[in-house]
């Protein structure tokens, strides 16, 4: 038996990138919980489940992190089987630590289902490898979501061999760019924003920092991850087309 | 159709965190390209695949990128379903965009399928949230085999507030742990070494980065992930016991 709350990585969005653990711990859960960015159609696999929307919109009230942990709580000790259902992996900026601690402290079992995470299947199925030979020797990845969480990181980078990914960037694509610019990073520093990257309505944005600055994107105002640095080149290459194409593709 | 040639991440072991899709092309392939780190229970997913082991162990000769370029070419000219298996994520340290662009080159389409990064799951799965409010809010994820790979992109790192990842980071970890320390970084900042997550063989050392630099550890000179930072700490409390457990209730 698997504990009774499962804290499960939902990845980017399309069904064919959950992993089998976490369709498995779906098709069983009495309730799931899950955020804004998992979208219906990971929810129809759980049949039996009751569900409850706990996500945070931009602009909008969500519930407290507190509730959150009281209704998971509720559920599991009742002896329902719970599903905290997150977006891409549940210990990449979502709370997922701090949902544990809290089932711990009540006493109760969890498990962490890992799941494939926006920060780099955003990039891949953009055309945007994270990594390659000659390019760049390593990433980063913050949180666009407050200047607080991704200054520190960022000011002691160098644009040379590292890319910078950002999650839930793009209100916050200006003051980044401008960052980066200021710190010595090339205004032609090669930067892509990919919004719902493996899902129907994918799109992608190609750049430089100096364009990501001054981008209007009336359409990219969602959630989504921005990518720089010199392997955003690739993409040029490895996906000419519009990603559109390249997730149906995908989808087989 | 899902295009010839897919190259797909294996996730970091266990056959349940493969993805639908991953499974899916696996069931199809005629050929199967597999590294060291990608274990024989997930090759039985591929039972009418021909195998192809072209893996780097260290201390060992490999087989040359351009071999596997070519092997990968000629059987997908020939028609056969071939897939690419890396362990983890094809993108991150696989060498998948060198891949994608010899295909590219061929004339051949490609698909990638994302995978669990072990950059990721190794961690979670050993109790250590990489991101957590208030302790850490990003990420570095970076290669040990090389220091030409690690250092350009840890040098401008402070302690504060960013998780340190590396992948294959075992052999490295006294030159990066004196590195850091060198840099500034606390001795006594938290440290682990996990190995083999979410595999039944699993092992996870917790100290710090003095301790690190000090490690004997025979039985760790394998693959594995060296996790730097204090989000270490909350490994305590959300795994107090040994990982073997963890990972075989993870197996449920």
């Amino acid at each position: 038996m698997s504990p009774v709350v499962a804290l499960v990585g939902a990845g980017p969005g399309d069904p064919e990138l959950l992993t089998r653990r976490a369709l498995d711990r779906l098709s069983k859960a009495d309730l799931v919980l899950n955020d804004a960015l998992v979208p219906e159609v990971l929810l129809e696999l759980a049949p039996k489940a009751r569900r409850f929307f706990v996500g945070k919109r931009a602009g909008r009230h969500s519930i407290e992190q507190a509730t959150i942990h009281r209704i998971m709580i509720r559920a599991a000790k009742r002896g329902e089987r719970v599903v905290r259902l997150k977006a891409g992996d549940p210990f990449v900026f979502g709370r997922g630590g701090e949902e544990a601690l809290a089932l711990l402290a009540a006493g109760l079992e969890f498990e962490v289902v890992p799941g494939v995470s926006s920060a780099l299947a955003g990039p891949a199925l953009a055309g945007i490898p994270v990594t390659h030979r000659g390019v760049a020797s390593g990433f980063v990845v913050v949180s666009g979501h407050a200047p607080t969480a991704w200054k520190p990181v960022l000011s002691g980078l160098s644009a040379a061999n590292v890319t910078i990914v950002v999650l839930m960037g793009i209100a916050a694509r200006r003051d980044i760019a401008h960052f980066l610019i200021e710190r010595g990073f090339s205004a032609r520093t090669p930067a892509a924003i990919v919004c719902a990257a493996s899902q129907p309505e994918a799109t992608r944005w190609l750049g430089t920092l100096e364009s990501l600055a001054q981008a209007e994107l009336a359409s990219h105002e969602g959630p989504g991850v921005l990518v720089i640095g010199e392997v955003v080149q690739l993409a040029r290459t490895l996906l000419p087309s519009e990603p559109m194409a390249f997730a149906l593709a995908a989808l087989g």
